[in-house]
C-alpha cells in the first residue's frame, strides 16, 4: 500500500482504497471539494466531497442504467430535464435518443461542469455543444419552481444529500411534487437513489418511500457499479407506465429504432433483469417508514471526512 | 483508520479494509492461513489466505445463491455432494430442502471445519449434526475418481485456485468431466465461479468456458455480496435442465413444497432476475477463450499476501 | 497493506501502521481498552487506549532510558517508588540497583498488571515476583496523599492524559507539589513526558513547565523510541542533583558498583550525551506558558479512536 | 482515513502514512519517480522513488545537522563538494559560511532540480544563484575521477542506493577511496548514512564499516528527523580531524564568526550531545563486518513499490 492513495470511506468501518496515478486537479467549487485523480485500476475519477462519483472506466454501467430504463420505457420521450450531472455522460446518453428535441440540463456548480469539460472529455464527448442541449448553472429546484415547462422525462443525477452540501433539498417529498407538475401526461421521472447493499440500504429505503407518496408507480432496481464497490439503487417514478412490462424483444425494437449500436451495458436482457430485485431488497423496501420532507431532509453522509472531528488537542502519546 | 483493520487487496490497485473488533482465531491449517474475526460491520468473519470467505451478516447471500437455484430447477433432488464448504452453510441450505435423503460434504480441511463448528455456530446450526450429512475430510477430487456413487446435484463451493492451495486442481476441465460422471441422469452442477465485475471477470469468463467444453447447458448468474465489495459468479450447469426456463410461480411452487419458510435472499422473482446478466458480462462470457485443464490450471490469485513478495533487503531510507 | 495491521494515529494527518501477526488478546479493562498483538517487526505489543505501550524488541530502550539516569544520578537510592508501569519492566529495570531495598509500585489497573504477568514475560522477568518489589492497585496520587513514607526515587511511568483516562491528574502542578513533599532530601523524580518531536511537543513543553514551577532543578532529555515512530521525552526534576553533571566515567563506575552486566541501551557515554538536547526543543522549552493544573488539566490525546465521532447517519454514497 | 493519504512504506511491516492536500507534481525523471506533495502535517514534501526526501517544516533539521557539523570542524572551510542535494537545501546551508569562496553541487537529475527551483522556492532560498555556487548536473563520481580539484570539505546528501538507481555506486569502498583523493590535506567528507534506528540499521552500520575502511577518523551521529518517522544517521570521515573534541564553546566561537544568525537546530550544545550515540547502537557498529565494493553494492530498497512484484494474474477472490 505504499505511495498514493485514494481512501473512500464508506462507512465507518469500512474503507474502500484506490491506488492514485496523479492527481490531475484538486480544489474546491463554492460548493464542494473537487478531485479529479487518475487511477490504474479505474483511468481518471471525479471525487466530489471525497466520493468517487464516476470512474472512466465503469460509467457507462452507471450512466446507462441510469438513463436508459428510463427513456426506453416512455413510449416518445421528445424533452428530457436532468437535474445535476455535472461529467455530461447523463447528457450524452439522452442524446443518443433521436426522439429527444430538446435537453435541459441544469448543474448548479459550474465549476464541475468547466472542470469536467477539460478533465474529462471521454464522459461528455461533446454532448455540452450538441445544439438540442441546453445547461445552465443554477438551483434545479429554483428552476423547475419558477418555470413552467413540463418535460416528458425527468432524470435527478444528483450528488448525496451532504449537510449543506448543493444538493440537500433535491431529495424531499415536496420536490418530488413540484417534479411531478413538471412532467407532461405520461412522463416518467428517474432517481438515482443511493447503494441498494444489505449493509447499506438506509437512503434508497427513504428515497423510494418518499416517492411512494408522490407517484402511484414505482419500479426500483439496483445494478453493481465496480468502481463504488456495491450496488446502486435507482427508481423510476410515473403516474402509470410500469417499465417492468416491457419485454427484451420491445426494448431491443425502441433502441433499435431510436438510438442504434453503442450500448455497452444496456440492452433488452438486461432491462428485463433490472426490476428483479432479491427478497431480502424487496422485504426492506416494503418496510421503509422514513419519509423525506423539507423539515426534515436526509442527511446522508454528514461529515466530509471521518477525522474532520478530530478533536483540536494534538495526541501526544504513550 | 485508527485501531485494528483487516485490508483485503482485491487487486493491486484496490483494497478493501475492514474494521476489526477482535481476532478470534489466527493459525495455519495444513492447507492455508485461517483467521476468524470479529468485525463491527460484518459481525464475525472467516478469512483463508487473506481473504474474507463469508460473514455473519450476509452470508445468507452468498450461500441462498449458491444452493437454491439448483436444487429447485431439478425435479426432485434426493442426494448431493458438495465439495468445500467448510463453514457448514452450504450444506445447512441443502439440508433445507425436505427431499434430500443424504448429502455428502467433502472439505479436505477437517482444521477449517472443526473452526468453524466452535467459532461459526449461526453458520452450521447444527448441520453437521443431521443424520441425513456425511463429512468427510479429504480430497474432493480424489473421492469422486474413487467412488462409483452418482449425485441429483454437486455443489461445487471451493475457495479461490491459490498456487499450491488446496482448490488448484478443482477448476479444471477434466475435474468437470468426473464430475459429470458423478450425476445421475437430470443431474446438476454449481460452482461458484469468482468475481463477476467488470473490473474482475477473468476467473469468471474461464470457469464458464471451461464448463461449457463439458456440459451442454450452462446458466451463468452473478449476485452482489456486500462483505466482497463486489458481484459475485455462479454458474449451473447440466445435460438438458435450463434453470432460467422456471417462472417466478414454478420457483414458488417447489420451495412451498420443499423447503417451507425461512429464507431470506432466494424466492421466485430473485430466481427470474438470476439469470438476466447485463449486456456488458454477456458479452465478456460469449468472448472467453480461456480453457482450464490440469495441466494449466488457473491460478487466480498467485500470492497469499501482496508485500510477500517484498524484497529481502531491509528498506533503508530517502 | 493486504492481512491484519494494527494503525496508529499519531494525529490526524499521520498514521503509523504495524502489521499483525496475531491479536493474542483484546478487552476492556475498568480503565481502558487493552490490546496484545503479535507484530512481525516489534515482536509483541502492548496497546492501551489504542497506542502501543511498548514492545517486545525495544522496551529496553524506553525503560533504561526512564529508569537508569535518575537512580545513578542519585548517591544511594533505596526506596523507589512507580507510579504505573504495569509491564513490570520499569521495576525490573528499578531491581537491577543492588543499593534497592524496596520499590513500590502503584498501578491502578490490576487487569494490565495481571495480563502483564500472563503475556508479557521478558518485561517483569519475575520482578513482581521480588521480595523487594511491593505491587498495588489502586489510585497512585491517593497512595501519596494518604501515606507518609518517603523515596529516594519516584518514577512516573503512565499512560497519557486521555479525558477520563486513567491517569489525568498525574501530569498536574498539584500532583508534582505533593510528590516533591514524598522524597527524602536529595532525592529525585523522573517523569516520562511525551512525544518529543518538533512535529509534536506541547505535551512535553507543558509537562516540563509545570515541572519547573515545583522544582528547582530540571533535566530534560529525549530518546528515539523505534516503535513509537518518535523521539519520546524524558524528564527528571530534583532539589539540587543535576544529573548532567555526571561524567560518563563517574556513570560506569556507579553501574559497575551498583548494577553490572545486561544493560543495552544505557552507559556512561549515552548519559553524557542524553541531556544535550538540540537546539529547536531546548528553544521550545524555554518558550513553554502553560502550566498544568487540576483545575485545567492537560488532556493529550481527546479522542481514542479517530473516527469515533463519525456521525451516526450511514455515509450513503456518491 | 478517508481521502488522499501517502503511504511511505518504512519496511514491509511497517507503514507511515501522511495526508495529503494535494498533489503539486507528479511524474518520472531519467533516473527516478519525483511526486511533489503539499501536507497538513508536513506542509510541502520532495518525494523521490516513493520515499520523503524532506519536508518544508522539519528539513531544517536534517540539513543543518548534515552540513554544519563537519563545516565547523574545518578550521576554514573554503571549497565544498555536494553530491547530491537537488533540493538545494544543502548548498544553501554550506552558502552561510563566510569562510565559503566555491561551492560545486553535482546532482545527476537536472529534472529535480529544476522542479526544487520551481516548487521549492523555501528549500533553496536562492542558493543556485549564489555567485559562489556552480550547479552541475553529471554523474558525481564522473565528475570527482575527471577532475584534479580537491576540496575542503566533501557533502555527500545522496539518494538511497535504489537498484539501478542513479545512487547505486556513490556508497563503495571504490567510491570513498576516490573521494579522499579530492580532499585537501586537512579536508573532511560527510555522508548521509541512512536510517540508524535499533529496527533498522544495516545501512548505517555497512557505510561505516565501509568508510572505516578508507578513513582513519570516523564520527557517527544520528538525528531524529519527524518527517522520516525515524532517527538518521550521518558519518564524518577524516585523517585526523575528529569533530567529537570540539566543545560547545568551540562551535559556538566558529558560528558566530563565520555564519551568524539564522540557524534552528544546531549549535554547540547540539554538537556535543551529538556524537554520544546510546550503547546499543555503538555496540551495532562496531559489529559491522559488511564493506560495500562496486562489485557487491548496498541495495538498500530493493523495490520503489511494496506492490511491484505483485503477480500480473489478477487476484479474483474468495
Amino acid at each position: 500500500m505504499a505511495g498514493k492513495w485514494f481512501h473512500d470511506a464508506v462507512s465507518r468501518d469500512l474503507v474502500q482504497s484506490h491506488r492514485v496515478k496523479t492527481v490531475l486537479y484538486s480544489g474546491r467549487s463554492k460548493f464542494q471539494s473537487v478531485d479529479i485523480i487518475e487511477t490504474p485500476g479505474l483511468g481518471r475519477c471525479l471525487v466530489l466531497d471525497g466520493k468517487i462519483q464516476s470512474s472512466e472506466k465503469d460509467e457507462f454501467i452507471y450512466h446507462e442504467a441510469l438513463v436508459h430504463p428510463v427513456m426506453v420505457s416512455h413510449p416518445e420521450p421528445k424533452t428530457v430535464f436532468i437535474a445535476g450531472g455535472g461529467e455530461g455522460a447523463t447528457l450524452r446518453e439522452v442524446l443518443r435518443h433521436r426522439t429527444v428535441a430538446r435537453a435541459v440540463m441544469v448543474d448548479i456548480d459550474d465549476e464541475v461542469v468547466a472542470l469536467s469539460r477539460e478533465w474529462l472529455p471521454s464522459w461528455h464527448q461533446g454532448a455540452f455543444e450538441d445544439k438540442r442541449a441546453e445547461v445552465l448553472h443554477q438551483d434545479a429546484r429554483k428552476y423547475l419552481a419558477d418555470g413552467k415547462e413540463r418535460f416528458d422525462v425527468l432524470i435527478f443525477d444528483l450528488p448525496d444529500p451532504v449537510e449543506e452540501g448543493p444538493a440537500c433539498l433535491l431529495y424531499t417529498q415536496e420536490f418530488y411534487r413540484l417534479a411531478k407538475e413538471r412532467l407532461n401526461p405520461g412522463g416518467l421521472l428517474v432517481v438515482q437513489s443511493g447503494p441498494a447493499s444489505w449493509l447499506d440500504f438506509r437512503v434508497f429505503v427513504a428515497i423510494n418511500k418518499t416517492l411512494a407518496t408522490v407517484f402511484p408507480l414505482l419500479c426500483p432496481y439496483h445494478v453493481f457499479v465496480p468502481s463504488f464497490g456495491t450496488a446502486w439503487g435507482f427508481t423510476i417514478a410515473s403516474s402509470h407506465i410500469d417499465p417492468a412490462f416491457l419485454s427484451a424483444r420491445d426494448v431491443e425494437e425502441r433502441l433499435e429504432a431510436r438510438v442504434g449500436e453503442g450500448l455497452r451495458y444496456y440492452d433488452g436482457f438486461t432491462h428485463e433483469g433490472l426490476f428483479l430485485l432479491p427478497k431480502h431488497l424487496r422485504s426492506r423496501l416494503a418496510q421503509g417508514k422514513r419519509v423525506i420532507t423539507d423539515e426534515k431532509p436526509l442527511v446522508a453522509v454528514a461529515s466530509k471526512d471521518p477525522l474532520a472531528s478530530w478533536p483540536m488537542g494534538k495526541p501526544s502519546g504513550r
